[in-house]
């Protein structure tokens, strides 16, 4: 399954909606999908009432209902009577949009909580000049992220004013589906919904002045738009990171990075259980692995401008496409 | 005013609803009090709905009403026929209950964001034994925490198994109660909700192995229960920070910390004005100024232990105390 947010605008102003793509890339809607399943059973009224509680719109609402929610969506998609674009049910409601009617949104447009790990070795020798802190190898080292921050495929990323190395990191994060704590290594991975790429965009300028004093990135890292989630949750069972997955950055089609995921020091599983100690998981929360190495420009010594276009493409992952804007113009034109 | 968020015990399970505090100290439930000055204009059904969209019950979605809200509490509390415990409209809803009567949580038992400065000199010179780092001079430096892990005065503080240096930290927060982006130092005043005391509860045996790393703090600062917040947050009209307001630790009642707020080497303005730089500031984010000079076990070489009771006293926002529990102790028993 490829879970999706959409925005669908409508003469009643937009709704933001939870789908998942089919074989065609078109967007299923899947609250309208699970309601029209209900529609023989249930007066209208009641079928959006239980599809809303079952098959919310909002895809952490839909996550936090487990296999509730799972085997509903398993039934919705299977009662479509076909998955061609502009499929409707009988009131008229559309069950299935053209890719190019709706607008993709991050599948996870505010996490419960982001934090991103660096558990890629080549990626800290290279970052640290090969003096990887002793501690590194010890437990999965991460900072928290500002959740709030989050933007999908296709949208620009700003470069503030002044800024003359806004890198971008190329990644793929996980995401919690089940909440838990104290999770083992191999338990943890019953806690993953799916995986999506993450391109944590990192203004160096500022981030070596923060990270000097201790307390690790902060602005740096967090600044609106600056966190890109998406372009679909790719569920376990079609992605897994254990196999040799390749990852690549282009920069206006040109490969900056190139890198594959079983070159990470800690599993996925190691990390989450390294995080859920003591500490609650919860549905929705957002884990980056990491920077694979040699997968971003600082590693490179060279950086994106604005103009340029970053995509992230992950086999099976799919591809997160973001061009760089200066300020004046993002401000100029919006 | 000071708000909190209480949590009442009904034969329907228990609620948590917004409240503040009576000069006896006593809770008025906002909401109920809210709905009974709309009793006499509309029938029961719709006086609930309007007082669940202008004085919501929870805390965090009354202060994003802004004037709206506060316009609406200023009214309920002025129509209360009095504020002595057991006042009751006439459908018999309690509007006033006695402090005992009720369970004070945190005022924001979940923020929507949680960050925490350093911002004191004296403190980051004794944590650094006199080697403050050149740029901690250049702006606000702080890490984001887990808004998920906050408990409020009076919940116990379990100590992990095997930690020796589980230390408090003497704080004061701030709220922020309007939206806004790159805000200046003064500008940003009017986006403060309130104040409230924080014990950034800190686990020194791991912190120090994290942030040797450059990531910052995280599990040393995150674990489930280790963000104390409260008693009550208190609006900018009742408490000013640039005021010279003591702030006091004790540990089993003897005086371990002692400060005042003026010490700050960053102002309330500037912390806010740096965070809101191409970042939007988010009604119920939380902002912990950082640990007064001399706030914490750190600096004085010595730690809480379990069955040890911890009390943060800042003069005009309150008392927050906990308990520190072992970990076996607190599973044995709950």
């Amino acid at each position: 399954m490829r879970y999706v947010t959409f925005a669908l605008d409508t003469s009643l102003g937009p709704f933001t909606r939870a789908g998942c793509l089919t074989a065609a890339g078109d967007v299923i809607d899947l609250n309208s999908a699970y309601r029209s399943t209900l529609s023989d059973k249930l007066d209208p009224e009641r079928a959006s009432a239980v599809a809303d509680a079952i098959v919310p719109p909002d895809l952490i609402g839909l996550l936090g209902n487990g296999s509730l929610g799972r085997d509903a969506v398993t039934e919705a998609i299977d009662s479509l009577p076909t998955d061609t674009p502009g499929t409707r049910d009988t009131s008229g409601t559309t069950l299935v949009h053209a890719r190019d009617a709706v607008r993709l949104l991050s599948p996870l447009p505010r996490p419960t909580s982001l934090r991103d790990c660096s558990a890629y070795e080549k990626h800290i020798a290279n970052s640290t000049r090969g003096r990887i802190p002793k501690r590194w190898y010890d437990a999965p080292t991460y900072y928290k992220g500002n959740p709030a921050s989050v933007i999908g495929d296709g949208d620009d990323v700003i470069v503030p004013p002044g800024v003359d190395k806004c890198d971008y990191e190329l990644e793929y994060a996980v995401v919690v589906g089940k909440a838990g704590r104290d999770l083992g290594a191999t338990e943890a991975l019953d806690h993953i919904a799916g995986y999506l790429v993450f391109n944590d965009v990192s203004i160096r300028d500022v981030q070596f002045r923060e990270m000097s004093v201790g307390l690790g990135p902060a602005k740096s890292k967090d600044l609106d738009g600056t966190n890109v989630l998406g372009p679909a949750l790719v569920t376990p069972d079609e992605w897994d990171p254990h196999e040799e997955q390749r990852m690549r950055a282009l920069v206006n089609g040109e490969e900056w990075s190139v890198g594959v995921t079983t070159t990470i020091h800690f599993s996925v599983g190691e990390i989450l259980s390294h995080i859920s100690r003591g500490e609650t998981l919860r549905v929705g929360d957002v884990v980056g692995t990491g920077t694979v190495g040699g997968g971003c420009g600082l590693e490179l010594g060279r950086y994106p401008v604005a103009g340029d276009t970053v995509t992230l493409d992950i086999d099976g992952l799919g591809r997160l496409t973001n061009t760089w804007r200066a300020h004046e113009q993002h401000e100029g034109t919006s």
